[in-house]
């Protein structure tokens, strides 16, 4: 192990370099055993599922500018007004679950790193969007594409993140009109894991799915979904041209799309938790119902990203419960559907990796992972409301996603498990440190977190006194030295390489 | 609003005051709406109880110095060699049952104060047994009789905290054998809310029982509960004469008494989550069928305290997965006992405030609630394993338990919750922020945070760039400048501290 990370005594350094590589059990993705929490009776989503068919009905959905999608609309059966589109009762919902999966497997560049999206599996991807990032010591500034690389290297070496993401980070210093091209590149060459395709600018989603085919081939995108895309509503009761042209272009493609209404409650939709689920609801059900016309049997995803307001700032605020009983209303509305779920995320409005962004953050991924969210976009790294990506936040919040690995296994309930023939042997007083049972099981018996500090007060003292926030910097710039490309075959990367200098040099350098 | 916390501009301070005070529904405590979380089948479950037994029946479990009790538990059925007490199949779990109360209401000096104490309620009350107290600026040092009086007035001024607790903290400046007595007088003098007597002596459990007939009165004392003591069993397997002798004194008085088994397992138990559940539940049993045989329908709780161990140390940790897997069983054991069930708190073993604090305390805080803990001690406070309680940590874990209010009310499908003529009569595109319901809502829509920092980073920046913890400080300060202690009538008052005098003057000085 490297020494050059010495601020701190060789005790800890050593110990955190054991308990970096103390990673239980890797795997592609989780698969849950407990069933979903819910939170509402079945009357109780039955009606809100009936108000968001009739929010459907009577007032419909806006698909501006875009002709051609009222068109394929009316033609299904909807009623299309200048750019509203109504649906009769029922006609959305019976869209979606007449062709859209129920679930569907994501091929990643490396098979093993595929993920299943849908049923009782869970994919944690970190964050996505924010034009800044931070670290502890170079604190706040514009995100590059040197920091977009590094979130991809960490979220590829990361054991507890399943998925590459989409924009990890906005590269700000490249050009927007060709930024996608660098981004999409360095998924699919600095990770392995699956990825997120370009969004702003259907013409975007096309290079993606053009650089996509060079990696995987062609006509193994006709029958596989390589891409997974975020598309956001304009709530209320908006979707714009540019996300139902990105959509349009991954749904020809049959890649896999996301369709989230993105909600504020008191701004974008009503303040209620009843009232901002139905529209969600009504929201997505008319992007799926879209998406399948344009393609059916292409992968959809029911999205919800809901938060609550501040009163003060009308600044948004995350970790409140009103937004986490809006989760567990969808899950249990995506479930009733029958679609794969997203939601959820280590959200907060603190702008430093602080207790408030903690207690913000788990108070979300809990209800995100014990509702039964099946893609957990913003799994680790987001800082202050998405604004802005935390190198420190990103190790912080990796290190519960490893948490949920092992509680999702639940409780083993095996011979070994069970422990009774230790019960039994050992007498009372006599403590288990040194019995066989626990010998046998120490090793794998609790999660062993890289970055908590369980030392005594004076040890603590000694090694610096310091915030969970400074142990992890160390951690990230370990990850990122220790980072080793994974392999890819040097005629696609050369191929790639020259596709996207071809496709850059279609610009006029003035185009920044 | 005093100026003299004016580290910070009137901005924020204005805005703290406002929301300090924007208290939603004090209530005496919480009725959970939603059903508890289960995560093991009922068969799981069966099977653990049946290990249980076969504990208590093959292994057993000693009583030790405690002759009278195991006279009891020999006349009741149980076999008993030396200090080891073996319990036929069932005959614990009868003993509970057949008398043991389900719920039972803990009688608070001020009636509007009582809390329900078992089925769907949950009871907040503070972190209990810390020699150390820590606030930002005084650092870390013993506890004093002072920190404890501000603990007590800090939960007796939180609205989010039901309960006053017992040890808020060791009050190192006073003898050990007199300083029960000016605890017990804290709670009884400094707040109204129902509280928790001394264990460290039976004699100091007469001396909390005797203080509290002068204040409830000895017949009131006969037919109600006033007081809840914490017993601990000396795990595994062992109940010793010191809580043995605290139980006796509360139970003949009949008064309620918490039995906990206190595991960090792999030390104190087996390693495995099933393992400890199996250990808690016999050791648990054993406890409560003796306070029932000293006088039947005495109200017992079921205590869990379970957590893992570092490997690298063998120090404690918290807020990992398995002790929340443990929790969830052990609730679920106490609902199918059918007596109130205590776990849970906000658990850390950080030394600070910080991120790991948080996230730790949030991981065993999410499970409390959700698997239906009825009595929560440790809600507020705790920090380093138990070893401090925390000034700031207690208004931020304070501020958390406000939280669980808001989501323990569910979701609202009223008309009002619905929202469905606001979504039928806003169209799309069209924000919410000046809706008639939007308005109609607001004030109470969100739960808002008094420490929790919404602002944008420009404004939190000028502001003085604060962590969460710096945002406390003000907060307890403002709080105890402000606490003004709940009437007690003079004769009483009176009456309490010249039955202490008494009772101190009874040692001799040199009894430190």
């Amino acid at each position: 192990m490297s020494t050059h990370t010495g601020r701190r005594g060789g005790g800890r350094a050593a110990r955190q370099a054991a308990r970096l590589h103390a990673v239980v059990d890797k795997v592609p993705f989780i698969t849950r055993t407990m069933t979903p929490v819910e939170v509402l009776s079945e009357e109780g989503l039955e009606l809100i599922e009936s108000n968001a068919e009739t929010i459907l009905e009577q007032v419909g959905i806006d698909f501006r500018d875009a002709p051609d999608a009222r068109d394929l609309l009316r033609e299904a059966g909807a009623e299309v007004e200048d750019e509203r589109v109504r649906f009769p009762r029922g006609l959305a919902r019976q869209l979606v679950q007449a062709t859209a999966p129920k679930t569907f497997t994501q091929v990643a560049r490396n098979p093993a790193n595929s993920v299943e999206i849908g049923g009782m599996n869970t994919v944690f991807a970190p964050a996505y969007g924010s034009p800044f990032v931070r670290d502890l010591e170079g604190g706040r500034r514009y995100g590059t594409i040197e920091d977009f690389r590094n979130f991809v290297k960490l979220a590829y070496a990361s054991p507890y993140l399943h998925h590459s993401g989409g924009t990890v980070c906005e590269p700000v210093d490249l050009p927007v009109n060709k930024r996608h091209l660098d981004m999409v590149y360095a998924h699919l060459r600095y990770s392995d894991k699956p990825f997120m395709g370009s969004v702003t600018h259907p013409e975007r989603a096309r290079d993606t799915v053009e650089l996509a085919r060079i990696v995987f081939g062609a006509d193994f995108l006709e029958e596989n979904t390589v891409i997974l895309s975020l598309c956001n509503a304009n709530s209320p009761l908006v979707w714009d041209a540019t996300m139902l042209g990105a959509a349009k272009a991954y749904a020809e493609a049959k890649q896999a799309v996301l369709l989230t209404p993105f909600i504020l409650a008191g701004a974008m939709s009503p303040v209620t938790i009843a009232g901002a689920a139905t529209q969600t609801l009504a929201e997505a059900l008319a992007g799926m119902a879209y998406v399948q016309l344009v393609r059916p049997g292409t992968p959809v995803v029911l999205g919800s990203f809901a938060s609550s307001l501040s009163m003060q700032s009308g600044a948004p605020t995350f970790g409140t419960p009103e937004p986490a009983l809006v989760l567990y209303v969808m899950a249990a509305l995506a479930r009733r559907l029958g679609v794969p779920f997203r939601s959820g995320g280590a959200f907060t409005a603190s702008k430093i990796p602080d207790a408030q962004a903690a207690y913000e953050s788990t108070n979300t991924m809990q209800p995100t992972f014990l509702g039964g969210v099946n893609f957990v976009l913003h799994a680790a790294g987001w800082l202050e409301g998405g604004l802005t990506m935390g190198y420190e936040k990103f190790v912080l919040d990796a290190d519960q996603c490893g948490m949920w690995h092992e509680f999702a296994k639940g409780v083993d309930l095996s011979e070994n498990g069970q422990a009774l023939d230790a019960l039994l042997t050992n007498g009372p007083g006599q403590h288990y440190l040194g019995h066989a049972h626990t010998l046998a099981n120490f090793e794998t018996a609790f999660y062993r977190s890289p970055v908590s500090d369980n030392s005594s007060f004076e040890q603590w003292e000694e090694e610096g006194a310091t915030e969970a926030a400074q142990r992890a910097t160390p951690i990230w710039k370990r990850m990122l030295e220790e980072y080793e490309p994974p392999p890819i075959d040097g005629a696609v990367d050369e191929e790639l390489r020259e596709w996207i200098d071809r496709k850059k040099a279609s610009f006029p350098d003035s185009d920044y």
